[in-house]
């Protein structure tokens, strides 16, 4: 059987992975060779976005610089570019994915898997909610998560690095990679969704601790006690919720990698670090340093708190709750090391 | 009963542990109060360092700056320093381990347990030697291990870090934990006393990977990448010499955090990257880098590769080897990201 690749997403990481998916398809021939890309439409110097992409291939707004394949085919209409498919590619910021879901509904293959590259998660009255739950739950077909340390432009470039792809069922986790794996953006698969997506969700909050940590010059002892901690308590906060989530999931990509690159560079990381120096509120800095954009540790520093209140469990995860306290309540940052 | 430390070495981070130990030794009944540690003697200004030590409280030569408890006796004879105690700490250079245990056989006291402190592996003809493994055959006495993400002059300046210590036997673990542990060096216990050790050992030639794509400018998914696989590695090389490694001893200061310290800093790191940027050979940069150190990670590249090529495990171990080529067989830096 053919099957058919439609993305859902094209911004900075949606136009990688287009890059990646575009060539794979056309190794195989268990690929159709055209992949549609679902582009929100947006006028640039008035010429339609999609129309640009086609033409000119590329993404000139979200990956100005980097050729795509022509295979790779924009379309401004989300149900026409995945009528067809048989594999969706999730890649849209994580607020869209429920009236995505929605538009989608009894309008797609049954034989149809997906797979979700959205780092975050759902939080809800009661708990919280995966979004490959979400994609399921909405659409009734299986999904897997993809998460590793990759930055967008840099695999973009071509620059070495891995991922990692938690499936349900095997043969969906050897698809998907089919479609990611390259020489220079090596896949791992294992048997862990939630697993795969916990990391990515939870990483940067402990990115908050390693920029407070740099901001407080405490040394690379320090940072890497941080780091280490922030890991056990994703996978004791993971299993907790989850318990088939496995210990191995720490060890790939996703897990250590993402969290060792998180603390190292990006947003979460920088702002943290700008709180100490300059004793200024996150709220502002966030304002004053991210143009519009949210910082993602911060709030589910909050989600998790919330959630670790409700069931009593702060004294457990004191890494979390502690840096919930110095964005929130204005704890001194130096607790971070005094109160784990 | 009482327990009585001695501490066979005072080098910088000797010195480092001695602070450590001095004051713990008096929070506690079950300890004697004196700490006896062996200095090699040396003329400093016409001075013993060992009368210096005794009158200054400060090792003027290895850790300058910091005064170390009182309760801490500098000696200059390893028979006297050793010969009422029943508990160890070996923090000498590792080519002294075994002419100490040679001195030390019939001269301590039954009860008497021990903990290595060194990082290294000794290599024989037929594989190679753990330290704690010669501790023990040589005296007749358990050994523990201690390792983590400690540079010695962070903890003399009591900035936050932790440390893992491998036992056999648990009492031991928690006797070496009480004169170690403060708020600011956090010690782990775990019952793996040889996976403690692999990991101080295997680090260095990780490291040597990450100066490689420091200086290569691969970015920060790259060494991420490089860090993930190390430990990997160093997990798979472990377990397949001694099976009774726990996985969990590499989610351990000892392993994940002491990995992610020394691939950012450290002279094996640096070095590495030195090499890829001015295309001098490692023994050469040795020589202009390090005023007469010696770089662990490419000695113990060497004896590794030994090992993996006399059981044809090479391909099983591709990060290990290809550092190893780089190394030592001219092969071009990039093919870090090539050949794994």
């Amino acid at each position: 059987m053919v099957e058919k690749v439609a993305l859902i997403g094209s911004g900075n990481w949606g136009s990688s992975v287009a890059k990646l998916i575009g060539r794979n398809v056309q190794k195989f021939d268990h690929f159709d060779t055209e992949v549609k890309m679902w582009v929100y439409q947006e006028q640039i110097d008035g010429r339609n976005l999609t129309d640009i992409i086609n033409e000119q291939h590329e993404n000139v707004k979200y990956l100005p610089g980097i050729k795509l394949p022509e295979n790779v085919v924009a379309c401004p209409e989300l149900v026409e570019t995945c009528k067809d498919a048989t594999m969706l590619v999730f890649v849209v910021p994580h607020q869209f994915v429920s009236s995505v879901c929605k538009q989608l509904k009894g309008k797609i293959p049954p034989n149809c898997k997906a797979i979700s590259l959205i780092k975050g998660i759902e939080v809800q009255e009661d708990g919280f909610r995966l979004i490959t739950d979400m994609i399921q739950d909405a659409l009734g077909i299986r999904s897997c998560m993809l998460s590793g340390a990759n930055i967008a432009t840099e695999v973009a470039e071509e620059r070495f690095c891995e991922t990692t792809i938690g499936y349900r069922n095997r043969a969906d986790g050897e698809l998907f990679r089919d479609i990611f794996h390259t020489p220079q953006f090596r896949v791992n698969i294992i048997e862990d969704v939630v697993g795969v997506e916990m990391c990515g969700a939870l990483k940067n909050i402990i990115a908050i601790g390693g920029g407070l940590v740099d901001g407080l010059k405490l040394g690379a002892n320090t940072k890497a006690a941080i780091i280490r901690i922030g890991l056990y308590e994703m996978r004791k906060f993971s299993q907790m919720f989850y318990k088939d989530v496995k210990d191995e999931t720490f060890f790939e990509s996703c897990g250590i990698a993402d969290l060792v690159t998180t603390c190292a560079g990006g947003r979460n990381r920088r702002v943290a670090e700008a709180h100490v120096t300059t004793g200024k509120s996150f709220d502002q800095l966030e304002i004053e340093m991210l143009n519009g954009q949210k910082l993602q540790g911060t709030s589910t520093a909050k989600d998790m708190y919330n959630i670790l209140t409700k069931k009593g469990l702060c004294d457990e995860f004191p890494l979390m709750t502690t840096i919930y306290r110095i964005c929130y309540e204005d704890l001194p940052p130096i607790r971070i090391v005094e109160d784990i």
